[in-house]
């Protein structure tokens, strides 16, 4: 499947960082939703590196162009296409550098996996740029979520050490007003005010030190019906998982207490249940909202680890390649010092993405659809 | 896809706890690979529980019956049934406490998800049972594995608070010495040999206080090619997550450094490269071995976060269902104070299924034969 | 994928002809389901060969063991395990000529593709005995969809050069009376009495020759809701025919007017539009119910093309292998002397997987269920 | 899946008749294959409509745009995308009849599917445009084939009533003396020089009438490896019908004798085996190339039926839509009276497609690369 994630709901990328352009296919999508160019350029825009010393000098417009699958402002029903093209690539930086394999990068690999064909500027089809793509068709599939009355929100857990206000995963009244905070933040996506500066001044600290630094996202996803989800192999964390360690810098990934677990007791784990509403509800939400592989109807809270970007400007021991002599690598180019808070966006778009698809493949694509496409037999 | 997994090499899963039989069909293997009867027996032996105060006390013989696939001792190159029938089957544990759902458990998602048609009993299709079908299948794909010189072993890094050492990721021979006392102890896997002794006391306390206790398992694998995977999607990291996520209890996995590189600087995180007997290698192993999604020949590392199982005497509130009723639950029945020992070999045998699929897809299938399959025009 | 066939709904084949069984795994079916073995066991007797001159004198009494899936009489919603132990296995018939590569079978192919190791005995995983399997797992299916208003039916179109009457594509009452003829016949599955004579005789005729004979079948779909395929790829005779070419033996299929569209105009070609009932019809039906690979509403009518089974007794050139040297074969065992009336059951079968996977791929698995599930908020 | 086709070569098409763009994604080809733009403008050309009174009046220049995958003029191992702009956009010809539903199209599928969200102008998604994209990827994937020796040529069989030779399936030197031919005609593709004019000849008089004329194309494919393809369900024959029955018009498939099958005795259908040059032949060549599902190394040759173009100028009774009255309905627009001629090259192009994908899934995507990618510890 390589490049296409999947069944119902399929997304398939393409591009490369230096290449005429990047972008997305998103198909099985059901006919009648609202596309609006302006909510995908907002969701492109968090993505987007300003140049301000948090993020990457290269800034793009990042312009979305619909070539496929919209018409009227609706989806068709018909495979959507999304491009970007690349207008600010700078493949000069890397010329210089470009014999040296960039350690944690995908330098060497591409070569073992493509034996010097790949096309090496600026990470190629490995860059975070292709991240652009899977943006543009997560902010769709997120508005066909809202309108089912799911809602996605990522924020800056943690970041180059600075903790933010976890997501309160069993209290909905204010996890639906902290979700509300990060979704309407223009700057730091952080429940705690005082968290954004203290990270930026991290941040730039690292990168004045030619260094960079890491972090973690969570995401919390609410309105979910119960049900959703397959007690083997297409259970929601292994659809979730799948998608998010196709974001590059992503190493790690936990529902609801993970790695927590370790040290708790079942009983000091438990989640015990009780009706509220009408509705099934658990006092505690260690599981994240998911049993057996399958939503519970509570919040789904996951956390993914964000590991430093390894294109740092600090001496770094490596091989020239394919020669294979040692070398000392000190990267110029443009480079994030934390794509942790840049990523934040791309996690809730691939969420939205790998959500859609599983509400899709239990439910049929018509249930996200604006009519409830039924069966028909005019 | 729901039950199965894999795209060259693909696993199915089936049966429930106390149904007829669980089992496994494994497609896509080469022919010609030999298949041990005694080697499958051996990998059911260390996922078998014990009744000795460590596990459940429903012990089971897991007759392996291989019903298609094998002919004269090696793979046919045709689907691998394989068939563990079901003795030790005591519903009558869970019918006086049938009505009740169990917190942590998959009985209110099954539930929502399947509208009270479900087998209920012992758990069902989303009882840890169904892992004898897959350690079952992994058992052939380790034999496969090992035959081109690829190595997989996981320990109890962490159980019931009590640490192992880690896995020496960077240092090879350290690492060998490591996998292989971990491969052939006949008790709890662990390196250090006074961990064994402080888990049990710890485990058997918590099983003495009518609780449960967690743990995170950690797996190394040695003699992958370099060049595995893809960039996007069926990353490394990807595609071992989707199978790791599949083995109940399991809430979190992280590669490498994982959640540990939220607080490293890029510097400290860095891999740098060199080369050492013709070889690529790194210094550090920070990235777990895999970059850009794709493998770079180092040891492959990676961290699950084993959930206390919920399954405790201590009282928990819940829900009569489906009249919705408050109740509590006190759980009677044969269950693990600590699942993680048990789930060692389980996700042994996932990665192995999951990596055989990954090197399939790449080199094609013939690659793990026999004889490398190769085109013929005879 | 190689055994398994499916999205939404899955099944999987294993077994070979001599091994110890042959079954199936249908997986994506909803809870709640039927599952009647009084019904699996008629279309297996409809498969199930006689020894009556007209079918292959082993026969099986082919009983199916429900190993997993099914609760009560229902299905529980997770993968449903067929088991057809292998009783009349005679492997000695064909250890005689076991050297020689049979004309028109699968020997010297699944050497070429397994190296030698494949269980040849009696055609192994190639013998249309492990249409045993699709045809349990169909019978399921075929309940369902009946339950759903769709009805399907198979018969012998054309059967070694004599013509049976065609269905009545575009005329719904009288094709609602062929289709009930052919479900409930208990011979030859034909609409036209005099036509099981007159087949049977001209069978008996090539049998006696030590040959064999051909035949084409068609099968009528009444009841499917119009708006199921997809316009590229997934169209509904894609997949209908990805599954017809599993079955041993079909070499051809065409849709409506198929072949026969090549010498017509396209105004005689014609499908007019009208409406009755409320309901869109078309006046004459040369599209087989299907425009742009989606169904219109129109019953849906496909032929298969049957070749003469190769296991003749007649001398035929072959290799002796792998040594290579020329050598004359001439078949003894136990063989059809022509597959199409058998093979009739086995078309219904697959197609009812096959217009499941679609029908739940479109409208989610639960459309096909017993409640109609649907999302819950419990 | 819907719009994407393949498991190691995967084709997603995207577009809409009328939209900005057709195109399509390609990935899982191995890096380093040579890319030649000429080599793709000749299948584009091929495929082209001139104008001529035997294809329709609308021309599109079908330049291609290659927007990723490709760097150097080679492969670089990521996704290709292949974008070809929409020019001669004449939507208002079908503004005038958009109500009428036009009979033999998917106009009132679409509907039944869409709910009336579908692009409907000129056939939208469903039109023969979007062969654009399918035919631009096939150009690729029959380079790469054709340096591994493996070659594939599509004749009309038959068109208008008019009968061309067929390929010689069992004479190796004729068949490729006839496969050159049908490659290098800048023409109708037929081995008979007679059959041209007697075809355009019919073409233009089912034009001049205002109708329209169906046809059969043969497609032969020399050089492949025996032993590609699958016993069940992933068979060569259910691949490549899968996609054959994804170009719109193609009604029927046949393998080898196909339909012919259904009169033959076994001993007529018989294909003997010898060696010759030290490769297993078949004297007779009735089942295609293929056995059981696999290739056995003979040239694979199969016919599809394609329907007379249902957009006619006759009248045709149909039903204006969605109010449902009875209508009348004279196309004007621009179309094709024989579709036939432009759909071989399309049919080539699928079946380079699906062979990829067949021979990449069985032998790894390297096999079909430059450098037989293989593994690397390097």
């Amino acid at each position: 499947m390589k490049n296409t994630f999947g069944s119902a709901v399929c997304l398939t990328l393409f591009g490369e960082s230096h290449g005429p352009a990047v972008g997305a296919v998103l198909d099985g999508l059901p006919a009648g939703l609202p596309v609006d160019p302006e909510q995908i350029a907002r969701c492109m825009d968090k993505r987007r590196a300003r140049g301000d010393g948090l993020s990457t000098a290269r800034t793009e417009t990042d312009a979305v162009r619909i070539v496929s699958g919209v018409y009227n402002g609706h989806t068709t029903g018909s495979a959507i296409t999304l491009l970007i093209e690349n207008q600010n690539a700078r493949p000069e930086d890397y010329a210089r550098t470009a014999q040296l394999l960039r350690p944690g990068h995908a330098d060497f690999t591409a070569w073992a996996k493509y034996h010097g064909w790949q096309d090496a500027r600026g990470g190629g089809h490995f860059s975070g740029r292709i991240t652009a793509g899977l943006t543009a068709a997560g902010a769709i599939c997120l508005s066909a979520l809202e309108a089912k009355g799911i809602s996605i929100a990522t924020h800056l857990y943690r970041c180059a050490g600075v903790p933010d206000q976890p997501f309160a995963a069993a209290d909905l009244p204010l996890l639906a007003r902290q979700m509300k905070t990060v979704q309407t933040c223009t700057g730091f996506p952080v429940l705690d005010p005082d968290a954004t500066p203290q990270m930026q001044a991290a941040i730039r600290r690292a990168g004045a030190a030619q260094d960079s630094t890491g972090g973690i996202l969570e995401t919390a996803v609410t309105g979910l019906p119960a049900g959703v989800g397959e007690p083997f192999f297409d259970s929601v964390e292994s659809v979730l998982a799948h998608m998010a360690f196709s974001i590059p810098a992503v190493k790690g990934i936990e529902f609801g207490a993970g790695f927590g677990f370790a040290d708790l007791t079942g009983s000091q784990a438990s989640d015990p249940l009780y009706q509220a509403d009408g509705r099934v509800r658990t006092a505690a939400n260690h599981n994240g909202g998911v049993n057996g592989g399958i939503t519970n109807g509570m919040p789904l809270v996951f956390r993914t680890a964000v590991k430093p970007t390894p294109s740092i400007s600090l001496p770094q021991q490596t091989l020239s390649w394919p020669d294979g002599t040692d070398a000392t690598l000190q990267i110029q180019g443009r480079h994030d010092p934390c794509i942790a808070p840049r990523a934040a966006i791309v996690q809730t778009c691939g969420a939205a993405v790998a959500l859609c698809d599983l509400l899709a493949t239990w439910f049929g694509p018509g249930w996200l659809g604006p009519d409830g496409l039924t069966p028909t037999n005019m």
